[in-house]
């Protein structure tokens, strides 16, 4: 039987979110606060200041991860929450920040319980989730899992050439701890859905079932450039009109294959000009399925397409992946826990697979993981506009609240 | 019967194209001369000093078009030839100056062989034909036929901001004298094909029966940003995927239209990150046919198809004409003589329709009009590598020499 008579302080919680968004807040009502800038490191001081004062031991390890712990009366493994609080260029308030704050504010909320958990409870910052200013994204709990090493990712070069381990000594966050020290026995992660199906259909709560797989291609066509007034239809081998049947495609594939998302995000025609038939064309596509196997059967159509078009059209099509990421499936026990704790607060949930990356599925493979969602209001997000409703930010922080006390006093 | 006995000074000919190659001429083997630069005033300044040479009279109007005139016996309206010497930003060595040299080459042939015209001839530059550099294109020709007036395309400005009558000025060729200033009985322009046709057929001459319409867009989609992982397809209203659909449509229209070509030169998504659903496409269509009704049946169901994917897909679009030229027939007596002088030379000829815009049909409406093309090698134009070979350049000039000897020696 699940505890459900504690609830988290909905004015201390939503008071630091409104805290934590002024520091690098615009004026155009978001936030700015990228990987390792003085906005992140502001962010980063307040976030451990607020550790500190809650009681907890703040562990800063060597790629920048901050870990609160709060010890259990044991020795079992602890339960671990977090996310990050980076944002991309012109972001919002929730994205990340929901689940560090939300992981503190349980700690608080338990240990002010006087309940004395068996097991302890730790929240992590991750470094770099957003990879919005050194790739890749989730940098930080991808070493934090083991998966990337602190050296190769401390030569990582921003834009300007910055790399990302000098950025790190330059704020202060490269620490001593080893990455992966603590080893949780469960990793539970709040996030906004970032998407517009919770808002779309009334609000409540999503019990992730996992991360879907991303598969990103470059696609560059070879064609021939030519007079667009002199040449015949017969003689063209134009990239542009080779392009827009093969966008079309991924758009047909996307609609079959049931999942499957396909995005057309940038294109470029050369030479460029309203009369000349464009001898190349470069565009990407984000295509993405809560299933690795339908990701590959849209690659083998995709695939034959691309031989078709460019034996028919005698053009040259070119495509290398950009990213590839494997779907990553959340722990069953812990995904039905999650909805447990929803519907014993009354709330509405609903399974459902996150779109986006999240730190989670760096952890998922070695510790028992799930994530809970909250309504992105119309799934704005990496937006100024994103909005989550105050009910629904507490309303998550209480399911994370009820679904970590239940593991922490577990044996 | 034509008199088929002068040729062409396939020396001197090819030497002055030679010559003017070199002026502007770029490392990649091509020319760079546009309108008004320095480059096209050292072109202009040899031009005028071959015209003086051969014995010309040279009159610079107030657009900067050059005429040369060799006066015929009686006061018969002369026959004027022509084109331009101006290149785009990256042109080729013929397109323009072939039409331009081989009328000065008729002039010197016809005059060196002691034929004593009864009607006047004479060659015109005429100023801006390309548009590369000052819009709308063949400038120097429509403001000759009276279809544009002097101060308005004075007041034109280059993409830096400078105005055409300064620069026309500040290279010396704001000349003195009215546009249309001679009013020829026949205007003869030599060209090349700058398309593949008359090559892919094993080259000959073609009998040019006119130009072809020309109506180019800039269509505007708008849509909603949204994150390419996290939203469903049946909330996406990307523009980007609409613009695949639309351009698509573009082309079927075209193979099923006859005689229609499209093309989509130009595209652009906003705000074109891999992940971001586009909110906004802007792409350019280039539609042409040689017969006007057909450009209207084109535009009616690409409107009709606009609505459709507009309402299906709830995206915005607007569409907005960047040029819209009629058809423009040549004259049919014309084009028999040049078909019949090209028969009589022995050479093959086919009429066909102009693809690209000319001078000529900026005269064309008022004055009995012709051209004479000659095969580009792969169609390329508007490229260092356009090219001609020298037989072809030879036999254009005497089509253009028995032609327009024809001309001048009947009443």
């Amino acid at each position: 039987m699940l505890a459900t008579n504690l609830r988290v302080d909905r004015n201390r919680f939503l008071g630091r979110l409104a805290a934590l968004a002024r520091i690098g807040g615009s004026a155009e009502g978001g936030v700015q606060r990228m990987a390792l800038t003085d906005g992140d490191k502001a962010g980063r001081d307040q976030l451990v200041a607020w550790f500190r004062a809650a009681g907890l031991t703040v562990h800063i390890d060597r790629i920048g991860n901050i870990v609160g712990v709060l010890p259990g009366e044991t020795d079992l493994p602890p339960v671990m929450m977090g996310s990050h609080i980076d944002t991309v260029a012109h972001g919002g308030k929730y994205d990340g920040v929901l689940g560090v704050l939300a992981g503190l504010e349980v700690i608080e909320t338990i240990r002010d319980s006087g309940v004395k958990p068996k097991r302890g409870l730790a929240v992590a910052a991750f470094t770099n989730e957003e990879g919005a200013r050194f790739q890749p994204d989730m940098l930080g709990s991808y070493v934090w899992a083991g998966t990337f090493t602190v050296e190769d990712s401390y030569a990582i070069r921003d834009s300007d050439g910055k790399a990302l381990g000098e950025e790190l000594r330059r704020i202060g966050y490269a620490g001593t701890a080893e990455p992966g020290f603590l080893k949780p026995c469960a990793y539970l992660e709040l996030h906004i859905e970032q998407g517009p199906i919770l808002d779309a259909e009334g609000g409540g709560i999503g019990a992730v079932t996992g991360v879907q797989a991303i598969w990103w291609s470059e696609v560059t066509i070879e064609g021939e450039a030519n007079h667009a007034g002199t040449t015949p239809m017969s003689y063209r081998r134009s990239a542009a009109m080779a392009a827009a049947e093969l966008i079309a495609f991924a758009e047909r594939l996307a609609l079959e294959i049931p999942g499957t998302v396909a995005n057309c995000g940038t294109i470029a025609f050369e030479p460029g000009n309203v009369n000349v038939v464009p001898r190349r064309a470069v565009f990407t596509l984000d295509i993405r399925n809560p299933d690795d196997e339908s990701i590959r059967r849209v690659e083998a159509r995709l695939t034959d397409c691309i031989a078709e078009i460019g034996a028919r059209r005698g053009v040259g099509i070119a495509r290398r992946d950009l990213a590839r990421f494997a779907a990553q499936p959340f722990d069953e026990q812990m995904i039905g826990r999650v909805e447990a704790a929803a519907t014993a607060l009354g709330l509405p949930v609903r399974r459902m697979v996150s779109g986006a990356g999240h730190d989670a599925q760096a952890l998922a493979p070695q510790v028992p993981t799930a994530m809970i969602f909250v309504p992105s209001v119309k799934g704005i997000s990496h937006n100024p506009e994103e909005l989550t409703g105050d009910d629904d930010l507490v309303a998550g922080a209480n399911v994370l609240l009820v679904t970590a006390l239940d593991l922490v006093t577990a044996a």
